[in-house]
């Protein structure tokens, strides 16, 4: 899907996070862009309805990005723009889209002028090497861009610079119906309220009733999130598991919406 | 690739984490449960070469299933066993392999002896449902056992159940050699570093360099990470990196093996 097919009102319009780089896999780094991604996205009324992590592997990269730009309206990487040996982003986007690759005049200047002399190095003029006829997205932390190629946005993989990215980028994104979430939670055990869950989700299969359990100290809880474009049924819904939860003889907690 | 297609001696074997559940897309809840596994089979000589986080609908879960399978030596799900409408994952896993489901004999009488008379409910018995001829994964914090059927390992989401039943795995679970990884840290910039790690590493293709910058306050820093299996030539790179650390003026942080 290319970015020139524009959402119609009313279709969902879903994103793929693909989170590049060998340190997430082997569990050294622990990823928090998926999750700022998503909450950012959801907010414009893109939902994230995949995400993949992959190795610093051409070859595995570049068969994400076709896989998964082909079916989403908008792909985001982060990961792998740097100046080292094992920032192979750039060029494996360039291969997947069979287009040429070539250091960007402007970003050449804008690097240039950051360093002294002498220490503008063929490392860092990697930095600047950027697909052809890609537009370029603003780093206001660290300068040195990521870009846009199509529907996939490249971003750096440092959680501070990748939403400063992201949060720059809200005009090129056409979102659908925005989601409007409610969230209660309760210590209750799942088990207890499943089936009343169950039944008033079949009333409103619309309303989509996610139940998320959690342990707290030796205590069991839920979080109960419902998610729907349609404010005034997903609040029948939110008062009928606050109805659910009393008769359990628990005061729901009111959670804030995110 | 099933379990009895053993990896051989010298051989990489690999796994894919498969996380389940909407509530990790939508960003309200952070995965922790991807690192957790990876620093688990990492240690067993497992590498998680790949990492799929999917939504609670069961056909994209069943076709995530029925790739990865085909690819590693081992699948890792996490997510979607409790006894809630959006616990799927049972089911979905059935379906990809073709195997019947059914309530399993052991899981009824460990559930039913938990619960006091009448409370063990048809929402709670959804968690004695198994695949056919799926072996039981022991889940010592709240008894709800995951399974494995073939080279697929279904585990609960939360975090510390998940935990618990990976570490009960680790006799079913043979790795290959096990990947030394060694860390320094250094005060520099990734583009300060760039070369003469490119020259390190094409020197020493098979101990494989990452490169991890990070910001801390306004400072920045890089993590060097080396990974291989050979443990007298990991040591020499090791080496190396810290002299090109040294002449640049820092001296490299040893930060301790995970």
């Amino acid at each position: 899907m290319t970015t020139s097919d524009s959402p119609k009102a009313g279709q969902s319009v879903t994103a793929c996070v693909v989170v590049i780089g060998d340190e997430i896999l082997s569990g050294r780094t622990q990823d928090t862009n998926l999750a700022m991604i998503a909450t950012y996205l959801g907010e414009l009324g893109i939902e994230v309805a995949e995400a993949r992590v992959v190795p610093d592997i051409e070859q595995r990269i570049i068969e994400t990005i076709n896989e998964v730009r082909a079916v989403h309206n908008y792909v985001f990487t982060t990961g792998g723009i740097g100046p080292t040996h094992d920032d192979i982003t750039a060029d494996a986007i360039a291969k997947a889209f069979g287009i040429g690759i070539d250091y960007h005049p402007d970003v050449m200047k804008l690097l240039g002028a950051r360093y002294a002399p002498g220490e503008f190095t063929d490392a860092r003029k990697r930095m600047a090497r950027i697909p052809d006829g890609a537009v370029l997205i603003d780093n206001p932390v660290s300068l040195a861009p990521g870009f846009q190629v199509e529907n996939v946005f490249v971003m750096a993989g440092i959680p501070m610079i990748a939403k400063a990215m992201i949060e720059g980028l809200g005009h090129r994104l056409v979102g659908g119906a925005p989601v409007q979430t409610r969230a209660l939670a309760a210590f209750l055990a799942e088990g207890q309220i499943a089936e009343g869950l169950a039944e008033t989700q079949a009333l409103y299969p619309d309303i989509k009733i996610g139940s998320y359990p959690f342990l707290r100290g030796q205590q069991y809880g839920v979080n109960l999130v419902m998610r729907g474009t349609d404010r005034e049924r997903l609040e029948r819904v939110v008062e009928i598991v606050r109805q659910i939860v009393r008769a359990l003889g628990q005061e729901p907690i009111e959670v804030a919406d995110r």
